[in-house]
């Protein structure tokens, strides 16, 4: 399947990546095909599978899961006839990197149950902390798991739990999972919203003429003109019907908040936005918060396309320094090309990024970027501004040195293949061979997403673990196979 | 084939559109290679379709034709390993609007003849404007044409050439035919490039290790990390061989060069260059001037993506405006999907395209795009950007008003389709309701592409029979199909 | 799916269809391979799809599903080379009428469960009678099913046990089940076969080199060259190991056996044998039983092929009229072709058969079947051997009237569209319109199975509940749906 | 694509074969529908690609080329309504043994050309042994050849012919070639059909309705519901339109016929007839004469399926010895397994036949075959009978020794790999190891075919130049690359 696996970012085997988005729709004439719609506007948070689940009341529970892109899939009329029904919920995904070359169909969610008082599906964007523990016990109790998806525990604790209706079992499924979860699921007449009790991953509702939306993002509900009514709040359920509209209930004991800031810094999609504020206007004020930290005399603001665009404009704008493409992304970007010599230099590179030669030449260049993780791209990137003839190059990151693993659904990787984790700010500087390495500070990047004061020590407003190393939910199995958190000071 | 066809630009079926792009490497070990990673940088020239011929010592010729991007064929080792040797040229096409629907794998070049001196391999960028009644006289002489495609003519030409080499054979068949074409062929020893007298499509020279490469663009060499050395000459031939290097002959009849304005507007890519100055220097540039001649009050100057970015960079610059990222192209774009209700307004465009909502509510927008070919996007753009709360909307157009089809290799629509055809711009602004329109005059391009006095009324120095109606070469199929030349003034 | 299916027989469409048939090897290195081939030599019990779970040491469980032909996915290198180890079990199945609209990937056996004690497969030829009541009860306590395919209950079944080992507790699954069974299954170390008390499904014993194989037939042991030891016993389970061979239980009540008679007739290929005599001997024995019973004076015998060839050979030699081969099979056979216009008469039948004219015209025609089922293939083929200017057509049909559907295993269409549930011989002979139209004896196909006194109407020696109506297992699950068994006498 | 080639004889590595088919339809509504169901009836001739070319009077010719089975592409709604109009041909083809590798699309008939009196399409059945020379001169006149068939010569001959109408230009085409050709071709409103004058391969007429049909065999008329009307003569052409029907000119100069006698041998199928008499009785009288010739005390004759059965069943009934099915092929035979280990004697044999090992054992049998052609399967099927336990094994062979290549259209090996070549019958008893070995004789199988004085010395009634190493038509390209004609008694 990897080889047939599109590749989105040009260097997303050097970036953190978002493992999934959900997307739900209840009220409207063939769900499903909204939900396709929502689902290709999620597509960047995940792009190895999709599924879709819907229910019509004569046809029942249908289902479709596909490899590849949504847009590849999900407009087949052949295919999406098969997916009637007013009541439709949706996922994308990637594999996190263990499973990634035994991922099969049957990890594609949503998944389903049927349990005694009707079926029900479920489809989930985060990761559960403890489900090694879950699922032994589970099949210590005689429960059969067809995945190797940590989200099928949440079926079989349902199936399990004494309750009689199933949002209530959903409550107690959720209740012994640890961890962050955005949950969007369905019985035959209600659609049902969950985040974790911190909030840790993004869930919005909307609404479109008498139908109810569920999604990840708000992007996906731009896409079928649906409007934005609000987020749903950590630690809530909302059990939704086309008759009653939205109950709200709050089932977890009450925490801080606890978004995930790298949602802003790269995930999300520049055109969604969160509390009112577009991600593209954060991302151009991180770009304000670095330029005013990390000043340095150059000609040129270049971006490392896209994702470093918006960063880079708000540099440049602060700056003064003009901004100019001097790095161009080719747009067929893809497969893997037969090498055909040694000659070709970092020719993987060159397959996704040109460097505009005859803007470059002769100049000091200032390139943002949104992170470093492995560091193996921005080497690479470098080499290619020097060979057309760059005179300086100086690197500006658009986020703190990222020196964590995430286990709450971003797949990132072993903490010791993180550049950050073993070397400070000059050190990885010297590593790159640049003249100037520098990152924006945690505390510029909370002014940045509206945090005037910084990030508050105490309680951080924030989840910032892959930054910090201090994770806001003990991640047991990981601490089981042996993951050391970091001292305490 | 339509229904699986990507489309790359998000409304290229309101563009004019490149149809080809070519590529060829001699005295290179698998020199295909070269040609697939070529032809992917190439790729936005024509994404229907491509081919690679090839000659090895031992195995001969051999070449492969595939429908779809080069990305998904020309990468794979089954394919790659039975095209070996060290010369070997290809072409990337679109097919022309009119044969659309019957585009077969057979009018895929490079074509392939064999001579009773040896076989040669010819791949074609541009349009023969005589193909028509040159076809006609080789029926009636008793050849068999295999294809559709005008360039088969060439072949077909050389065949009957009474010349003893393939090179004096192709001068032969070059000097009978008229229009644009800029032509990579080769022989069993020989790589050839030729260019039509005005020099109207591209062809440039570049140098890699012991080998040499021909190619539409410069960024074709950038990705195989090869030197530019030189455009070819308009009128000018050159024959290499890995041992003799580069040979130029004439075989024309000098005439002023007219090379393709649009290829700054909008075909060739941003980081390829002509004369020295990178294509997105000349479109920033262009961006300055249109800000000159048609300067408004406005909060933001925003882009339509992509292809409109660096003019309004330019805009920006020059007129004091901030930049920023009020359209966000998706970048799954692909097949059409399934419109689940009329709810959803303007879907095409929401599926490609989305407003940045937060950034652009209660503001007074500059939308700066390429060009305006039928208007119909312009439209909805315009209906999103109003929709998403912009208080004012002024167009800014990066090219002057297209109002002639292009006959010498660019896939336009019929005249009457062309908004500015029948519209002046005061006209136009009305049918888009937009607050204003503009467009940058044609002195105005000149400027930008580096003429500062303008464009030369008496011998212009470009081809610029779009905006102009002024053919420099007489399209004779099309005038004997009714074509009507613009009046004499 | 259904489209792209082959189809084998002639007329599957009016036949009885064997769903399913299993295999497993231990002991022998890459034994997934050896499985491909004894699946390959069962396709005819079932063309839908396949599968394959294995066990490697280091490599743990891996599995294989696919729609289609064995010889179509089973044969790729880059397949067969996830499934490494010396241990591995197989299934190739139909889907039952019912279902086929729905058949998803997930109802291809084998199944798999993750149990506390190791993970184990299985894989079952027959049909579970009491499988909907065991379903219900299972969900009840909080099983989730993955597939809609009665074999499933046993997995779960097994996960809630509460013997300490998978023999066992496999033991105490079949204990629960009702209905017919041939299984074979594996856990890490053992390959496990069983067969229902009564012994309706065939499963055989064999043995190559250091490995053990069980197989649904003995013409499976062949294309692997093992050598035939033994049938596995009606109610036995063998659990094998490499290091200490076949042990044998018997967990069931004894009961008298009920091998299914219709293996001998049509199911089982004919170079498979049962009690040390070919099923092509028994089916010629067959022809010979018919043409005493039901002698008439012709010119020709003819087979329907190639089932009905056997029998018809069998008939030809007891009544000494020659042998032809008047009906020729197109060894083509597959989809459907559009029909070009009425004019052409049975198309479908002409597809997959041709009457070879000159043979047959002006003859009197004996045309040997091996079955009526619906009866709509025997009218076509006697309209085509009409046509073909035969003098008169007697069929003689090689097994009594079906008159009844099989709940164990095999694919009937409902009692109603059985020809022989509403018509006797010579109604049949009438609505068929053909000079004479008999069937064998229930006694008659006794004898030649090998049973000189004929059936014990006491206790019959087979299951023949299609014949008779006398179901030897109470079908529960049919009977909840309304099914009325054969009034008793 | 050669893997992807499904094989339909069990040993077609070891068999001459058939290289094409020709079918074509004129004056009846959607006649590619009946073209793909003709191809269809006669797949056994060629079954790597087929081609369909038909022409409607508003929508002009379309054409369609695919490699693999008639009925995975000619089926499909989707291709086949492409195809409109009352007028079609069609062609099914084998590659030849030398081009196998290298066989493209664009080498798959009907070839199609246009002229300056309109277009022409052609398919062809046979093999033109002036091919080569013919090629070099019209490549030294000027034509560009698309593929590497032989057939293409005649397109390029009547594009030069000065001719002024389609069939004089055919005419005067077909009297420039040499070798075997039974020819189907159209233009606008034609349906022409031609034998070259020796008549070597078969071309038949039939009537449908309205329309009329040529086909290689009979039994493709009865596919369609055709009336056979007769058998195109030698050297005759019919030209036929559906408003004036068959025209008859005979263009040649007159000779003896020389009929393929392989084709009632091996290659026709066994429901089709010539001169009144099926294939099949005519291969049943073929086993009349060889046990006549060769007698022998045995217990059994079996066949090797599928094409050894009918003269199995002749050397049966004339000798008295009962026929057994002791070989049974395997109906889904195809692709290569991998092959697990070297214990598995023989496997290729497996995968395709199996012995019938209850019926062979202890027994002396006679096993039929109709060719021995290398040998080697001959020696595998010899070996599985023996290791099935038979007593004794004596072949009997339904045709001559094949001692000489064929040039007129079948593919054989080259002349030092056929096993008669270099051994007599008694030399390859003792290669092949059986206990005899008989052929049956020239005479013999004249007498067969329905010449009860056998053979005509002086001029042979057949060309079985395969047999006796007497070509009719002097092979001039295979002369010219070195083979020697047998030297003159």
């Amino acid at each position: 399947m990897s080889k047939q696996m599109p590749i989105a970012h040009p260097f997303d085997d050097d970036k953190l990546r978002e493992e999934c988005g959900v997307f739900g729709v209840v009220g409207l004439k063939d769900a499903a095909n909204f939900v396709a719609l929502g689902l290709h506007a999620l597509q960047h948070r995940g792009q190895e599978a999709g599924g879709i689940v819907c229910h019509h009341p004569e046809h029942g529970f249908n289902n479709a899961r596909r490899f590849g892109y949504v847009r590849d899939n999900f407009t087949k009329e052949s295919l999406m006839s098969t997916l009637p029904g007013p009541l439709a919920i949706g996922h994308v995904r990637y594999s996190t990197a263990g499973s990634k070359g035994q991922t099969a169909i049957r990890d594609v969610q949503p998944f389903f149950g049927e349990f005694s008082m009707g079926g029900a599906a479920i489809a989930h964007n985060g990761n559960i902390t403890n489900a090694d523990s879950l699922r032994r016990e589970l099949i210590e109790r005689g429960s059969i798991f067809q995945s190797s998806s940590d989200s099928e525990c949440i079926i079989h604790l349902m199936a399990r739990s004494l309750q009689r209706t199933i949002p209530e079992r959903m409550e107690d499924a959720l209740r012994r999972v640890e961890g962050a979860f955005s949950v969007v699921a369905m019985t035959r007449t209600k659609l049902i919203g969950v985040r974790d009790p911190l909030g840790v991953r993004p869930l919005v509702l909307g609404k479109l003429a008498e139908g109810w939306v569920l999604s990840s993002e708000t992007c996906a509900l731009d896409i079928i003109g649906a409007e934005f009514i609000r987020e749903i709040k950590p630690g809530e359920m909302v059990v939704i019907t086309a008759e009653n509209g939205v109950e709200s209930h709050f089932p977890f004991r009450p925490q801080p908040s606890k978004f995930c800031i790298f949602e802003h810094v790269y995930f999300s999609r520049p055109d969604s936005s969160y509390g009112g504020r577009s991600v593209y206007e954060t991302r151009r004020q991180i770009g304000v918060e670095l330029a005013r930290e990390n000043p340095v005399d150059a000609d040129l603001v270049c971006a490392v396309p896209d994702s470093g665009t918006p960063a880079a404009i708000g540099y440049s704008q602060e700056s003064g320094i003009p901004f100019a493409m001097g790095i161009v992304r080719n747009q067929y970007m893809g497969r893997t090309f037969i090498e055909p010599t040694e000659q070709i230099r970092n020719m993987g590179v060159r397959l996704k990024l040109n460097v505009n030669r005859a803007l470059i030449e002769g100049k000091r260049v200032i390139l943002v970027d949104d992170s470093v993780v492995r560091g193996t791209t921005s080497r690479k990137i470098k080499e290619m501004i020097l060979d057309a003839g760059a005179k300086e190059v100086h690197f500006r990151i658009a986020s703190p040195p990222t020196a964590w693993p995430c286990f709450y659904g971003v797949d990132t990787p072993e903490r010791e293949k993180l550049l950050a984790a073993t070397m400070n700010e000059d050190q990885m500087a010297e590593h790159l061979a640049v003249d100037s390495l520098k990152f924006i500070s945690l505390d510029g990047l909370y002014r940045a997403v509206g945090e005037p004061e910084g990030r508050n020590k105490k309680c951080p407003q924030y989840c910032d673990a892959c930054f910090s190393g201090e994770y806001p939910v003990r991640p047991a199995d990981m601490i089981a196979k042996g993951f050391e958190l970091k001292a305490a000071e």
